[in-house]
């Protein structure tokens, strides 16, 4: 509980204009993109929107004096409830922390607030040349800090890797309003642990990232798209290997399921063979378009080899673009084929991915609930999408027991339970399966390191 | 202190063969390859060599049981004293650790025992067509465990990074012998914390890595050697700089000083132009001859943008070895030039390396002692070598001053104290300098976490 005399000194910090204690202010604070219903239970007692590291750190002093519960948001667009204050508190916004303080083209290093957009980053790079390559699908929304805070994946993983991989420092304003940097400049550092990889996928539990320092690589020069159409999932899986392990690594390789397909056909009016069993659509980047000339010749050759049906390399951007537009098309296309689509996030060994996908459409017969699968098959993450409608009490409970068995098979083939949306609340019950209950002690271990009152987005990750 | 009970107990845990306690065996594990000098009271009390991840919980347990200190040891290969039993206790040799338990061709990954060493599974990987990058110098003798436990570099981290970018996965025995997993082969993994990369570079501090689990890449199918030679160093580093920025990445890129170069030549019995200021030998891979070409086209073309004097360009793979040899050369050549060479490890933003080396230069002539510099400069990763005589107070006293300075000059130009060595025993003073007193106070919360009773690898790091 919050009281007077506490939500004047947090006045005091941020300015009074800063600290939000309406009800409908309250209640914008209370959700986020995942399908967590939205209740009232879950607003913040006070939403306080700091503008400078100090004044987080001042919050989290005074948080700290009082036990007071501080949960982290961005732009709330992550798919687990990482942002959602379940036990009330403070929603510590960090909205008004969008400088992109420097671009050292030097030595290819961005330095950002937390608060900045990732496509604010992505623009601000681009423009001299410089790629920030990782691209969750809410990066036009998605905050920089957040995607740190998630270790946030996107299409591009297969080549360039997720947020984790261009992290090279951090500030964070720790529980008790200490403030440390972690990580720097210097590419190799092997000085003292690595909390910068800590700190990064701890889902604000750890501490409040403030600022973030971020490598860039040179724009490839050069992009095309290919589409392959395919008889069999099995050999569309089997011509991504193919190449990856010819060493042709695309920049993203995305797989459509046939239900995946003709939801987007559905939804965009076009006709699709209904033989058609697997869709995958690859980007490939490069020096120049000889490059790409001989990636694709590469990757033709390879699917040939696996009773591809059709192959399809743009001939224009605007070709590209249609073909991407299948791809983008689908979390709608999808979603709009039943009232709730509960969209999953696993992610196996990238050979097991057939296995996986064969399990999950027993489960879908065994639960009677259609299930698209859609996915990064370049990595193995996978989001099987169980297509129900949760306001049916019976059908939730066949949609939870079909879950159940989703991690289950990803576990059972060496798989883990998220790939890129992180753990929060909607994957809690599920963590000592994945990591073994001295897994979840060490985990707890950390947690207890670093926030030892447990007011940093309690009730998450276990 | 270890009694006959103790000992009977780790004897019956491991075999009795696998108990050394005569002082020669004890002498045997007291050092490593760092300077620090022999000394009788590094002698472990104990050397005890288990052969499974089971005989070390059991002795870990032990250990935690009676309060006794553990420190791992692999090849003892380490620079800055990590696998220095200085506290006593036992050593935990895992030297019998040495099985490659699978190599995954599909996924691209290999798990081994700790005590592997590090050549022998980058050639077990190589003969299937597949490459672990880490080219730590001591990669012929150190193993896959203490490559981890320090986060090992090498020439190639420009193009391939270092160890923790291979780690996918550990088997981790913690201090009171419970046995944890990290990791997994799903490429895109964010549930719960990452242990992996905390665990990666951790010194044995925090727990014995008894398994790793590796990502390999394709073998690049070409490769050649540049040797570029400068009257300038700083129109060496821009070079590096101006390649990179233009998105040539060479595998590896050394630079050496005129010291450097001149105790080569004066070595090898070579003639090398006293003009030259700074040699960068340069290797490139690829596809193929052409794309080799192409790269040391750019590359070439670069350089005279920066005043070469010299482009070599192996003609044949004898002539890439003739170079290499130089830079192979180079540590022992430095070292014939005095009683001691004092090699640190330096690691500065790369746009700060002249800068550095200009510090450097000036600290060399204020204690009137021979500093060589050479290192990795594509990743701003440098080793200036103070030539002295450790022997001589006097002369140590200035040694120290002079060491003193170089972190603080690598500290204030952005950098940091170790870019592939470690902190162990030898920059311990230094580290509050690096991370700053909450900072430290950062990591001791971690080493409270996971090793309450401080016995993993005492009086590291701080």
């Amino acid at each position: 509980m919050i009281n007077e005399a506490i939500k004047e000194k947090l006045r005091t910090a941020v300015g009074p204009e800063n600290v939000l204690d309406k009800d409908l202010d309250r209640f914008g604070y209370s959700y986020d993109s995942s399908f967590i219903p939205l209740l009232p239970a879950n607003s913040p007692e006070l939403v306080v929107r700091p503008l400078t590291t100090a004044e987080v750190s001042a919050v989290m002093a005074i948080a700290h004096e009082h036990g007071i519960p501080v949960t982290a948001r961005g732009a709330a667009s992550g798919r687990t409830g990482g942002s959602i204050p379940v036990k009330g508190g403070i929603s510590l916004s960090l909205d008004r922390m969008t400088k992109i303080i420097e671009l050292d083209e030097r030595n290819m290093m961005v330095t950002a607030e937390a608060g900045v957009r990732t496509i604010d980053l992505y623009n601000h790079c681009a423009a001299k040349g410089l790629f920030y390559p990782p691209d969750p699908a809410s990066w036009k929304m998605s905050t920089i800090g957040g995607n740190v805070a998630e270790n946030a994946g996107g299409m591009r993983a297969v080549k360039y890797g997720v947020t984790s991989n261009y992290v090279m420092g951090l500030e964070v304003v720790l529980a008790d309003g200490r403030v440390i940097t972690t990580g720097g400049k210097a590419i190799k550092n092997v000085t003292g642990y690595n909390l910068t990889s800590l700190f990064t996928g701890s889902e604000g539990t750890l501490g409040i990232i403030t600022k973030v320092l971020l490598r860039l690589i040179p724009m490839p020069k050069a992009r095309n798209t290919l589409q392959l159409m395919f008889p069999s999932l099995d050999d569309a899986c089997a011509t991504i290997h193919g190449m990856l392990q010819a060493g042709v690594v695309p920049a993203s390789a995305e797989l459509m399921d046939k239900m995946s397909i003709q939801a987007v056909a559905r939804h965009r009016k076009m006709d699709i063979d209904p033989a058609i069993e697997a869709c995958v659509i690859i980007e490939v980047d490069g020096e120049d378009e000889a490059a790409l000339a001989k990636q694709a010749g590469q990757i033709k050759q390879i699917a040939r080899g696996f009773a591809v049906a059709e192959v399809r390399i743009a001939a224009s951007p605007k070709e590209a673009d249609d073909i991407w537009a299948i791809r983008r098309g689908l979390s709608s296309a999808v979603g709009a084929m039943a009232p709730t689509r509960l969209g999953e996030d696993i992610s196996v060994p990238r050979d097991a991915f057939p296995e996986v996908v064969r399990r999950i459409k027993k489960i879908s017969e065994k639960y009677n609930l259609p299930i698209a699968v859609y996915g990064h098959a370049g990595d193995g993450n996978l989001h099987p999408s169980v297509l129900c409608d949760l306001q049916n009490p019976e059908e939730a409970e066949r949609v939870h027991k079909a879950v159940d068995e989703i991690f289950a098979a990803a576990l059972a083939v060496g798989g883990t339970l998220s790939g890129e949306h992180g753990i929060g609340m909607t994957k809690r019950r599920y963590i000592a399966d994945a990591l073994g209950e001295d897994g979840v002690v060490a985990l707890k271990a950390v947690k207890q390191a670093f926030d030892p009152k447990g007011i940093l987005n309690p009730d998450k990750i276990w």
